[in-house]
């Protein structure tokens, strides 16, 4: 079959071609037809092309696929030494080996995912680590140098916990959760399936809880509820996620919070939303499902954030918002109005010199009109 | 004694009953009568009941202590379980077992304070832990797995190092401290007792100096100052305490802090003031006492805030500020005129329409009058 | 030789005086006219004086050098016991011994460094840290204990590897680096020399990249890039720099950075830049050199910020920025117009009631013409 033919990509292809040496060397390797398949894509080209990695339009190597996500970047396909690019359907004359895919950017992230390793970790338990003996591990479970597993936790199968990580006592965890060096997780916190948790992570930290008294002193209220992070969760690296008051703080499923994020006792945020790097939630607001919160922004506390309302970057959000209402600044307005006023406000100037000029005239007419 | 009939809860209560099994789910238990007295209240109830914990109105057990703060939360009496609830004198009439207290809130947390037990931390220095020798542990000190006491340090009465937290060289820390895994103390900084430092705190890491030379290279002025954390501070999860360029950078006591917040060198942060998450002080600025500086605020350098100052959240201030002032904004404005601002902004588009209304209205006078 | 008498301080002076007692108690010390010479200053005053150590001028003892960098303080040498000052040519005639240099901040620096040591830490792999068997330490590496080295990883000439931190495979570590507890660097990462990073740092966490599918899912891209630190870069206590998806995130000599900051994948942050405390850089965006970014500022994604330009305190920058442009303000405005956007804010009251009084008096002339 020659490049440029369109086949189907999923017929008479055979299992993928895991060849490769051992070791730290060793590379996945797919041919370019069962990629076309696994990827739900259309091939054009050789489906016989051994694939190894994947990497951008610069990078690629000649066994590399890569992938034209965004028109941008269409002239840099000209020194594009790439075995084969993943398109949209709109680029599928192009003169190359192509996967044509309706979404070619979520096809490039589950090729991606099938050539990409987490760090490596050897199975089982390092001697340098130390876990109580009433602790649960699950099979497959790796758990690393000089990390930490507390009494009454328990572990999912093939788990993988860095080294230097600390669970405290009677924390869960799910299957196949990657929990990165220097992760703490405190005690009573329960997190699900698939969850990655960064470095620097702390999972259950005391909210901000005190009552004044009557001198101004600040009385601890004792945070005694956890914290609950569902299935397929991933928190970047120094986010802190605080302990509940009472009850629970819970991050809900597919949710996707980058570094350096504060959510603070008894929020709760849907389904697949995101919270962008820097961003603070405060205590016991919920924020709906796919509901997008951009970076250095902060919501104030007990409000209701609606499903899929976005919020836009550096925003302070002090009252509830909408299903898919979209704001920005602080205090936060719609965006259009936001934009607007932003527009005006640079052309204060103007507008003051107007209101002088304007003032001048009514008072020459004033005049005019006396000196009648 | 029968519900509602009004006791001294004070007398002849005798001492409390400290019942419960041993182990993991032992759960302290206080007469009702002997809380009320503990709590300064006024008993509306029998004395005799067991209380054995503490819980919000929607999670309270029929053996738990409940509270009542907030009108809002009225409606869920209904569906309470609660043995009893604390509650302010304007509520002293409702139908259930009552403590009545001038600052609920306040009772609130003791009551809670009396119930909580920080994270169970096995005593002595657990074995895989390392304390150099010429440290010094008071009696009833625990070190955690994991954790780190460097040369020359002191550690008080009762302190708790959880596992993973790292002391470096002459760190002095008080009693009755908590010191959460992960955290880490520079040398020579000194914490006093009854401080919580959450999970990756950093004390005492290089303040942010600078000399810049002849070709804008940055020449690193070390920093050779420390960090005084005085009596009853608590440090929430990845906040950092730079260390002073030369002498201190201090909090004083009962001060609260809460996550992600920046304190660089040479601040100086009264008592019992709060710094709210994400918020940052620049160098030498000084924090009166009382103050409350909102979330994602910053303040800048060499600047005086005085005591009861307010600063709301995301606020960025440029001046010092005097004693109970309350500023917004960035930069930041006396609160009411932030507002006022903020509304002014909002209806610029119709400023602008009025003023351009205005404008023909005047050229038409203009005209008329030429006319004439 | 007397006070007051101007010399040439690099002739005659000989070596430097290292005397001290050893253990904790020791400091260098220097001879004043040694310190002039190796400071390039001028000195007036006695060589022979031996200097022990720097502080400020309220702190600084009588075996102590101190310095003048800013004319606010001048009325502190009244009680100033130092042995003598570093000043500004144009402070050459203070009745004090003086070393006076052209730049006295960078002088202080340098002076400061001379007596400076980074914290204390046994030379050679402490007994309790993990350093896998193929990883290479050069000559006068320092590993403290409860470190981890990974597999594959090189440790350059006299880096100092404090306690609990922890390099996964592969990492690479140019020489006399300052790397200390509880920093993270993970796998495949480069630093070249003498670089700091403080507690808390996570380097090569993954980038926050997802692809969106049909259901508003997230799904993962792998990061598969590196992170690139260059020599003679600082990095202050829990900042953030992550992965790369492709390539690698590039951080430049000289450049330094403070706390709390986050460094986003592929971002390029060019030669001695200052990115300040809490502020953060969305992925793909390059920064120039000797570039300023203010305290808790955001730059977009995939802008070009120019050489030397210079970004307020708590700006939002959405756009590209020229060399040497100054920004202020979210959405950064010129540095002038936003203080002149400001200025017209805060008068908008006035303005208002301008507006209002015009449309009176207009409404008068209307009525005088149509009453006509």
């Amino acid at each position: 079959m020659t490049n440029g033919t369109e086949i189907d990509a999923c017929a008479g292809i055979g299992i993928p071609d895991m060849t490769g040496s051992t070791g730290e060397s060793m590379r996945k390797s797919f041919l370019l037809g069962d990629l076309a398949c696994r990827l739900g894509g259309t091939l054009k080209g050789d489906p016989h092309v051994q694939i190894r990695g994947m990497a951008d339009l610069e990078h690629a190597g000649a066994d590399e696929l890569s992938f034209l996500t965004d028109e941008r970047y269409i002239p840099l396909l000209e020194r594009c030494r790439a075995a084969a690019l993943i398109v949209s359907p709109s680029h599928e004359h192009l003169d190359f080996p192509l996967i044509v895919c309706g979404n070619p950017h979520v096809a490039m992230a589950r090729a991606s995912q099938l050539f990409a390793e987490p760090p490596h970790l050897a199975s089982g338990v390092h001697p340098s680590a130390h876990v109580e003996e009433d602790a649960i591990l699950a099979e497959g479970v790796s758990i690393g140098p000089l990390a930490h597993i507390g009494s009454g936790c328990s572990i999912g199968t093939n788990a993988r916990i860095y080294g230097g990580a600390y669970l405290g006592r009677n924390v869960h965890i799910g299957a196949d959760c990657l929990i990165y060096p220097a992760v703490t997780i405190l005690d009573g916190c329960t997190i699900g399936s698939r969850v990655i948790l960064h470095s620097g992570v702390v999972i259950g930290g005391d909210g901000f809880g005190y009552a004044q008294d009557e001198e101004g002193h600040h009385v601890k209220i004792p945070q005694i509820g956890t914290v609950q992070i569902d299935d397929d969760v991933e928190i970047g690296a120094n986010s802190t996620i605080d302990r509940a008051a009472f009850g629970r703080t819970w991050i809900q499923s597919g949710t996707k919070i980058d570094n350096l994020v504060m959510v603070a006792h008894n929020v709760v945020v849907g389904k697949h939303a995101m919270l962008i790097a820097q961003m603070g939630i405060a205590g016991s607001t919920q924020i709906g499902n796919h509901a997008v919160i951009a970076g250095q922004s902060a919501i104030a506390g007990h409000l209701q954030i609606g499903d899929g309302a976005r919020v836009g970057a550096k925003s302070g959000v002090f009252r509830s918002l909408d299903a898919g209402e979209e704001v920005l600044g602080a205090p936060a307005l719609p965006a259009r109005q936001f934009w607007r006023s932003m527009a005006h406000i640079q052309r204060l100037h103007e507008y003051r010199k107007e209101l002088s000029e304007l003032g001048a005239k009514v008072r020459k007419l004033e005049k005019a009109l006396q000196g009648e």
